[in-house]
Parts: structure tokens; sequence; C-alpha cells
């Protein structure tokens, strides 16, 4: 039996496509030995998967549904990684649909194999040992080598090479758990991976405002002001605390989702499949609420993270984690009573290493059911009786490391039709070498010795409406106060005015004003309101890109110079910050570029993008490792329903919830 | 032995205060039956009050430390309420140290059995019964009344008595849980307080944009558009769903919080006072983290909602739920597995009835511990070794209802030095009768009859900040792009701009320029970063008061014009909206006020407010009641810590977290 199409791709499937691949290049003779970047599903177009799934809303039998093609992306490049294709291989007929070269300019990532030899290369080249040597570190030190994409500037050229910049730590414990962002290097080994040599090697200035910011520290005594800062358990300096007792979240009758066919949710009224790719990780498609229909597809298309301190090489350092990294390819390996509570269902995937064979990805995705506190509540002044509801949710979880950071993404379905998607952002804070006693403009010293640079993350939902239907619209509504007039005599009138976009193109939030952004469904009212159906985005209102208007920097990551684009549907259009990011010179086939089509938006199939940031500048407190810094975004039903849709959720009872009340004295006195 | 002076006013400190308050009446033989409208702790001067929290955190033995005077509020008034005395009684000396009699324009707020009469001598009233008979209502229907505070306007006067207007709705179902709001009536009774009788009825305007907004609607098939709508569980007409199972929270080994001395918290290095008032409900004090001081005083200050529609008298709307209702008054008595799960501790309170007698509010404020998710986590890329903890909070939790509306106040306590605030607004939007088919700028209609009218929510936080002590300094702190010169040749520099308040004032968020409010000991500095200890404020940048510039609703609000507001400490600056907000004309000695004295606050003892607000356009899923809508705002360690404070938190494990893998067939073809 077929697959569903929205399956996620198996290790056969995985294996068959390197094959047509290779047979391919044997056929051309183009290439002799190649390594595979990535091979993943490329998903079918949307007026053949659309059909498909309506006929399974529809109940129609597997066998008489519509064909679908089963097409899988293989990204190659030869050994020194020069030439490189995209190749689309249909599976149905073991053929390569299309092959395209990748032009001057456009980069593939790196293979999951490339940065062990990326360190390797960096830490035996001989002019690297020499410039370490010179550090006079202690006997026993052990250095780490991280390596960074390379961020060009005004003075990169599209034809630059591949190159990776590699950061340099130390750790003087021989513990595999020591962290060695408490003691970063001034060194930058710069590396050329077509010819897998160390080219250069940077020095960075290590001063702060009290002895001139560009000076570079000296090799003496450079552990001295650098003690160790550590968080893993075994190497904590203060002990642990002991009066936080265990809490356990029962669900003592299971879960309340359920899933099927390998990777179809069924939870409170919601149903969708779950995706997983290589570049974005997890993906949720098709979702439907009590049947209607209501995102196509929803994502992390991009996240990129400029840092802000001008002296070079530290203007390279702008990640795309997923552009570049690949949320999939950088997914943790979750953890039962780790990261999560109660009950959870995990999810696999298979994924390609760079000979073309098929490794699995265990537990990438983990899905459970968290209590959301009181969903509604409503107390009778007359009689004291409330009614209350608790809310639900389900969390589905998705966790990237990339390199020092950490980044948690969940999905959050609520029963009464909301979806929300949180960020945390996580993990070690970049570090470089700072003077002792030395303070800088361009971040703050977390650790002795150790500056934190000021730098922002973009994050970029894209968000694949289908409210009621593919064709939707956005409107931009705000809440405005009516003059004071003869018609507003005592000044307290306001309305909500309300604009639609015609054409596709970017806005920006507006808290001041309450703006807000609705999708409707132009052809679906309300019977209650009158109003077009529709689902709500309250944009977050972050500070966007501070790079300048004429950086490199600014003209890569276009998508993060506004919080809302609105484009019109095409397949393939998935890339915030455009396909190929990896040392990119300014944001190609992105959605800035979407957008600037000018396409018609009006009652058209339309994809609607929210970049989120942050602006970080560092604190001790976010050191040795950082807490959560959550962002949250919800897409709220609004007219889309005609009543409270968590209506018919049980009553929060003790019968059910089985709380306990914690006794104690009663006070005598009083 | 004396109690804390920071423990909740006792039954019996109620009953002396009144006696206190009946002798000196007696005394003066000026007025001769009286109704207390509260008895009320009045806390310390912070002069005095302080030196005995500072005794008591260096363990002096409580005989040994500092007098500090036990002082009660007592708010009473003639029975016509027309003269109204505030009395500040002293326990110690069992004497009125201070009696203030109520100016012109400044009105007592209702006593808890002044809402029951209202109700009753307005559903007596026999032009009330003839205006109701008037509308044809079927036999059987009951009428109820909601008694609401009279909104001023420019036409009022600072001597217009006491008055009340009420809506009117009705029920068909005897069913003493139906929902009258989804039948409001067109009519408006107004009730003059003092002489206990109606002196009008208001015509509502029912129409919509399709027959003119002015236009009222007729007697005929009143309730033939007008379905019920309800959301007790006994009288729903959909099923309740069934797939929801269990979710239970269980500490074996009982909660982390240990409680003492009636109101004394302890937590995970955190140790305050839970206070409980008559206006504002859950206070908390003297805030300590690890034995430093944090704040003195935190509180929710003020909460108005003004009503967008200007068709008389809806104008009126405005309640002032803090100033007028009680937040203490007003709290729901919360049930074990309703409001929380898990180990649930609760704390009751005495309040005063309008006779002086004391009355227990059982359960008043719950407190238990939430699990809040990841708290941090860091994979280590070479050894695939994750370091993880989830976080903990501790949540207190207050629940008000002010007759439609009901809303949950939380403080939230996290591991890591953050102090959250958390508002969740929920039950039923406030309703007016609309003519069938018809619909209106002024709001949604969100059932068949009812349109649910624009209207903002202002909540003002009072923060008392003791960083490392009680003189402190607000600042505010931007990110900053960098011209693109010569010093930022790459145009990504960035750095944090900061500007010190020197004067009480004003300022607004501006999320655009990441602003952020801190407020710092300039006497402390932090040992990594070099900067002054600090807390930070991230103001939420909701839309202000949309109501004119002229407008009585902003002249008598203004708090609600600015986020935030920094004044110099003085004792009994408690009221955002300024102590008399009863058909208050304008904000008098509120905030603003305060601000306006343009004191020193540059390392002085200071005050931030943070004003946050929704500006709500309800929709037909907000009925028949309201899911909650949540805001939250937090206090931030910033600078305060030399490394992350949540360090030393129990990793997280599957030992003693106990989750459960949800298993399923593995997957056979792939």
């Amino acid at each position: 039996m077929r697959q569903h199409p929205l399956q996620n791709i198996t290790a056969s499937e995985i294996r068959r496509a390197a094959d047509v691949v290779r047979r391919g290049i044997k056929s051309r003779g183009n290439v002799t030995s190649i390594r595979f970047k990535y091979i993943t599903l490329h998903e079918p177009p949307k007026a053949l998967l659309m059909p498909y799934l309506d006929a399974e809303s529809d109940n129609v039998p597997v066998a008489l549904r519509p064909f679908v093609p089963r097409l899988v992306a293989v990204l190659y490049a030869d050994e020194s990684g020069l030439e490189a294709f995209e190749s689309i291989v249909s599976l149905d007929t073991g053929t390569e649909v299309d092959v395209i070269k990748l032009l001057a300019g456009q980069q593939a990532p790196n293979d999951g194999g490339q940065p062990r030899q990326f360190i390797q290369t960096i830490l035996h080249d001989s002019s690297v040992i020499a410039a370490i040597s010179k550090l006079n570190l202690p006997a026993g030190a052990t250095v780490y080598c991280d390596p960074w994409s390379y961020g060009t500037d005004k003075f990169s050229h599209t034809d630059t090479p591949a190159r990776i910049q590699a950061y340099l730590y130390v750790c003087t414990s021989p513990h595999p758990e020591s962290n060695q962002y408490a003691f970063p290097l001034p060194i930058s080994p710069v590396l050329d991976v077509a010819e897998n040599r160390v080219i250069r090697i940077d020095t960075l200035a290590t001063g702060g405002i009290e002895d001139g910011l560009d000076h570079n520290i000296g090799s003496d005594a450079l552990l001295a002001h650098c003690p160790p800062k550590e968080f893993h358990q075994d190497l904590l300096e203060i002990p642990v605390r002991t009066d936080l007792k265990p809490l356990h979240v029962v669900q003592p009758e299971g879960p309340s989702f359920a899933v099927s066919d390998k990777n179809l949710v069924q939870w409170q009224k919601w149903r969708f499949r779950v995706g997983f790719h290589y570049r974005e990780g997890l993906t949720i498609h098709d979702v439907r609420y009590d049947g209607r229909k209501v995102f196509y597809r929803l994502s992390m298309s991009e996240l990129t993270v400029p840092y802000g301190d001008p002296r070079a090489p530290y203007h390279r350092k702008q990640a795309f984690d997923i552009g570049d990294g690949g949320a999939g390819a950088c997914s943790n390996v979750l953890g039962l009573g780790c990261d999560c509570l109660g009950l959870i269902q995990y999810f696999n995937a298979w994924m390609a290493d760079e000979n073309g064979e098929a490794e699995e990805s265990r537990n990438v995705i983990c899905m459970h059911e968290q209590d959301s506190g009181i969903g509604w509540k409503h107390s009778n002044r007359r009689t004291g009786v409330a009614s209350i509801t608790r809310g639900r949710t389900l969390v589905l979880q998705n966790i990237l490391t990339l390199m020092n950071y950490d980044y948690i993404f969940a999905w959050i379905f609520h029963q009464n039709g909301t979806v929300e998607f949180e960020t945390r952002a996580t993990g070690v804070v970049s570090t470089a070498p700072i003077d002792k006693g030395a303070r800088s403009p361009w971040g703050n010293v977390v650790a002795p010795g150790v500056l934190a640079q000021n730098h922002q993350h973009f994050f970029c939902l894209r968000i694949d409406p289908m409210i009621d239907g593919t064709r939707n619209t956005l409107v931009q509504a705000e809440s405005v106060a009516l003059p004071e007039t003869e018609d507003n005599p005592f000044g307290n009138a306001w309305t909500v005015q309300k604009s639609v976009f015609e054409k596709s193109t970017f806005a920006d939030a507006a808290p001041e004003k309450n703006r807000v952004f609705k999708i409707i469904n132009e052809s679906h009212h309300n019977h209650m309101s009158g109003n077009p159906v529709g689902y709500t985005l309250v944009p977050l209102p972050s500070q966007m890109l501070l790079a300048g208007k004429n950086s490199v920097i600014r003209q890569r990551a276009r998508f993060a110079e506004h919080h809302i684009w609105v484009t019109r549907y095409r397949d393939g259009d998935l890339w915030a910050g455009g396909q190929w990011t990896e040392q990119s010179m300014k944001e190609t086939n992105g959605v800035s570029d979407y957008a600037a089509r000018n396409e018609d938006v009006k009652n058209e199939d339309i994809v609607l993008w929210h970049t989120i940031g942050m602006s970080h500048s560092p604190t001790p407190e976010q050191f040795p490792v950082m807490g959560v810094e959550t962002l949250s975004v919800a897409l709220r039903p609004s007219d889309f329903f005609e009543f409270n849709p968590a209506l018919d959720v049980p009553r929060s009872t003790q019968a059910i919830n089985n709380s306990v009340q914690v006794e104690r004295k009663r006070c005598e006195t009083c």
C-alpha cells in the first residue's frame, strides 16, 4: 500500500533516492565521487496534494484517492564542494525529474560529516598549533574548536570559495562536560572548505573601554583571570538545592491523543500530520479542527543570529541556523523525564548521511499534554456557584543545538482552536575573550575574561492558512478612537478599523494601535457576528534588525526587516531567507522577493510570515548557561466559531483532578 | 505576643477597630447610625516598618525588634452615605489617631450589603416594574439586575449625589445558573443612593448600522431572536467532550514551600509575606531572595474598564474594579481541584461587613507549585550529553468576580529570581441588546440580539522595589544601532543606551527600540559585569486609553495614559487612580499626581508603576463565556546575580520525574 503523501521519508526511500542520483551521475559521467548534503522529502505540489487531503477527509478509501507523486530532494556535491546539484527524484518512476546546478554565490550547506572534518583540519594545522602554543596554555589544557558559517561582508564576492571560521576555546578540566565557553581563545582560524586547509588565522580584539577596544590580549597569564564556570552537575562548585520536592504528572487513563498511520495525530477535535525535515525540523500539515480546514502547513522557516560587535572578524558572526545548520539535522535526541513530564509520545525520523546511507534520528519530536491552568471561569454573584474548566494543551516539541545555543521549538494546540508557537532560547551564550577588568560597549562581561556580545535572534514563522478553504485574505485591524464631536459627545467612542491587503507585501506590528492581522475567508461568514470567518495573529512587536541599511547582514536577512509578510502561495516558496543562506550575500528568492512580486493576495491562496526577534545583551545571570528566554505567538480563532469552542470541555472538579489540600494548624486567635 | 506588623487583620482587630470608631462617633455626637464601608489594615509607615523587617531578617528576637504601631483604616458613613469618614484607629492605644471627612466629589465605595439593597429597590420600583411590563416578557421569565458604578461625564458635577446605574437581564429558564447575559433588556434604571430610590429609567439604543444606531428596540417579540446561550453544564445544549483523560499533579513528598507565622512563605530561596486587603486583594511584602532585599511591596493598584459605545448611557460604563469594587471584597472562594492542580495551600482572610462584624473570607488566596517546562538546557555537541533542569514556579492566585467579568490575578515566583504577574480575564463579556440582524460599529454581535461592546481593560501594577536596599534608581535602556561609519565598517554594531530618571515622571513602552526599564541600586555593583545590580521590567506595549483628551474617562484614569510611572515613595501613595474612584470626575491624588510632584527619584526610595491594557472587541468565540485572555509581565534579575541563579536547581532526570513513554507499534517498513 502506498504511504500517505505527508508521511516522512523512510530509510528505504533515502537509499532508493541516493541510488537514483548515483545512477544519474554515472550516466552523465560528470563527477566521480560525491557527498550527499541532504536527502529529504520534496513535498508534492499543493494542486495535487490538496485534492488528496480532501478525499482523505471525505473518507475516500486510499486506493480511490488521486495519485500524488512521491518526490525526494537530494542535494549533493563533488568532494571539493565546488560543484553542487539539487536533484528531484521521483520514487514512482525511479528517475530524476529535475537536476539544478547551484550557481555562483549559491553554496550548499555542510553535510553531517563536515564539521568533524573541519575540526580535525583546524586543530591539526601547523599554523594553528603554532598560534596556540604562543598562548602558553597550561599543560593538560584541551583546545576545542567550534566551526562557524563564514558571514559575508561588503568586501565579499559571490565567487568567494566556501569558508569556515572557527572559534577556539580551552578547558583546563579533563572532564568531557567542562564548559569550554568560559575560556575563549583570542585567535580565529579560517578554513577554505574546498581545499580543506587553513588559509589564515584572524586575531581577535580583546580590549575594553579601559585599554582600547581593538587591543589584543597578551599571551601572558591568559588563564589567570579566567576561572572555570561550569554547569554540568559533576563540576558544580555550589551545592545543588535539596528542598525541591518531586512533582509528577500522572495520567492514569492514558493520553487523550491518538497517533495512527505513522504521523496522523488526533486530539480534542484537532487532526493533523506531523512532519520532520532535514532543514525545518518539525512541521505541521493539514491542520483541521472538528473537520474544518485551518492550516495547510506550519513551520519555522528561518532563524538568523547576527552579532553586534563591529571588530573584525566578529562581524562575520551571523548564523542562519535553519538555512545553514538545519533544524532537523541539529535536533536533540529527547529523553524521557528530561524534556517533558507525564505521558510522552516520541517520533523518530530518518535522515541521510554524506554517503547516502539512512540514519535514524530517534526521539527528535516529543508530544505530550499539559495542563494550562484555568481555561475559563465564571462565578455567579447571586448563587456563589462557579463554572470552571481547566485548559489542556497538546505540545509538540523539537529541540535544536547549534554549537553553543539551544532552541526549544514547540507547536501548542489548545482546546479552543488556538494554535501557539513558542520558542525558548537557552544553552550557552557565544563568548569572546576580554582583557582583565575591561568592559565593552559591544556586550557585557559575564565572567572574568568572558565577553558575551550583543546579538539578535530572528525567527521567521511560515503560516500557510486554509481557513475554511485555501482562498483567504489578510486583513489588518486597529482599534481607533473617534474624534470628540457631537457624535461622540463624551469622548469614549472607539471602533475597529480594518484594511485589506490587496497585493503581496510586508507590514509591521503596532501595539500602540492594537494592530492585529486577521486571516479571513471572504466566502464564509459567522452567523452570529456576520463577519467573515477568520484567525487572528497578534504580532510580537519585537525590535527588528539593527544592522545598517547597507550592511550585508541586512541584505541577506531581509525577512528580519518587518514583522509581517503576506505572499501569494507558490510551491517551494518555503525559505524566508532564501534557499541558499550559507555565505549568502543577499536574501535571494526569500520572502522579500516573494512579496516583491506584487501579486494579488485578496481571496487567493496566501501565506503569512511572522518574524519575531530578541535583542540580547547578555547579563551574568545568563552564564555559564542561560535560563530560557521565551517568545510565544498565537493564531486564534476570531469569528471562526459561533460560540466559545471550549464550552464543551468537561468542568474542573476535584473528583477528576485529585488535588490535595495542604493542611496547617488553624489559627487559634483569629 | 504581638503579631507581625504585616500579618493580616484579624476578626478581633476588626471588632476592636469598629468599637473604637463607634465610641469616637458617640463622643462627637455627630451621627447616630452608621454603615461600615471597610475595616482594613492600615500599613505602618515604611520608616518604622523597614527597621523591623531588617531586625527580623537579622534574626533579632521579636521582643527586641523596634515597635511598630498596629493601625486600622475604617471607612464609615451615615445611613444615607452623604457623610463619610475615614478613621485611622490605633489598636495599640484603642484610639482614633486621625479622622478624615470625605470632601465633595469624594464618594465612599459601596459596602458589601449595598448591592443587594440596590437590586431590591430597583426591581421593586413601580416605574421599573411598569417599564418591564411594557417589554411583554414571557410568563415565568426572571429579571435580573446588575448594579453598576455610575460613570461620570462632562456634564457631571462634583456635588452629584451618589448614583447607581443598573443593567437588566432576563432568563427564561428557572435554573438559577441560567446565563442572564444572553438577554440584556433595553432599559437602565438609575438609582439615587442616598434617597434609595429610582430617579429615572434610561432607554438603551439598540439599533445597528442597518436601522440607525440610535434606534430603540420595539417591545414586540423581544425574546424571539434571542435564544438562551448557556454555559452551566446542567444547561448545555451540546454534549461535553468525553475524550479528555484525567491529568493529575502528584507531589509524593509534599510541597517544596513552607508557611509559618501565619503568612510567611519560604520557597526556593524566596521569603515573603502574603497580605490580603479589602481593596487590593492579594499583596506581597518584604520579598527577599537568598536573604537579599528585592521588593518591599507588590500589588495590583487599580483596574478600570471603560467602554467605547458613545450612545448614552453606555458612556457611563467605566468600572473601577479595585477602587470601586475592591479586589479583596470581590474575591472568590477557591475550590480544591477547580482552580489549581497538585498540592494547594489556601489562605483565609477576615473582612468587615457593614455592621462592623468580622466575616471570614475562606480560601481567597491559593498557593501551589507548577512545573514550568524546561528551565535551561544545553547539549554538548561533542559528547551528546545534555544538561537540563526543569523550571518550577510558586503561584499565588486570587480570583475576582465583578458582575459579569472574572479576573485571575497571580504572582508567580521563579527559581531564578524572576517575579511574574499574570492576569487572566475571563467570565462573561458585558452585553447590550441589539436589533435582530443588526450590526454595530461599537462592538460585535456575539449571539442573536446580543451586542458585546468594545472596551478596554487597564491594570496598574504597583512595584515598590528594594533592590539590595530601598535607595534605587530607574534606568531606561534601549538597543541602538551605530551609524555605518569607519568605526562600524560592516554596519553590524549596536549597543545599549541608558538614561537615568532624575525626577518622578511617566514613560512609555517602545518595543521597536527594545526599550526596557531597569531598577538599579547605584551603590551595589555586579562583580562580573561591573554594572549596578538591578531588576529589569520589559513593559507590555499595550494600547493605552482610547478615550479622548477631554473625556472624563481619561481625566479620571490618567494612570492609563502611559505604561510606566516612576514616583518617589510616600506612605499611602497606593492608588493609581486616586483613593476615591467611585463616581470620580478626575484622578485625584493618583499616580499622575504623585509623578507631577517632580521629585528626585535618583538613588531614592522609588516606586515603579506599570499599566497594562487590553483593547477588547469581543467575538462570538467569547460568548456565552470567555476563554482566558492572558497578560503577563515579569521583573527579572539583571546584573543582580553573578551567575545563573538556577544553576543549583537539581537536574531533570527520569528517576525524579517518573514520566511514561507512550508505546506504539514500531513501524515495520521504515
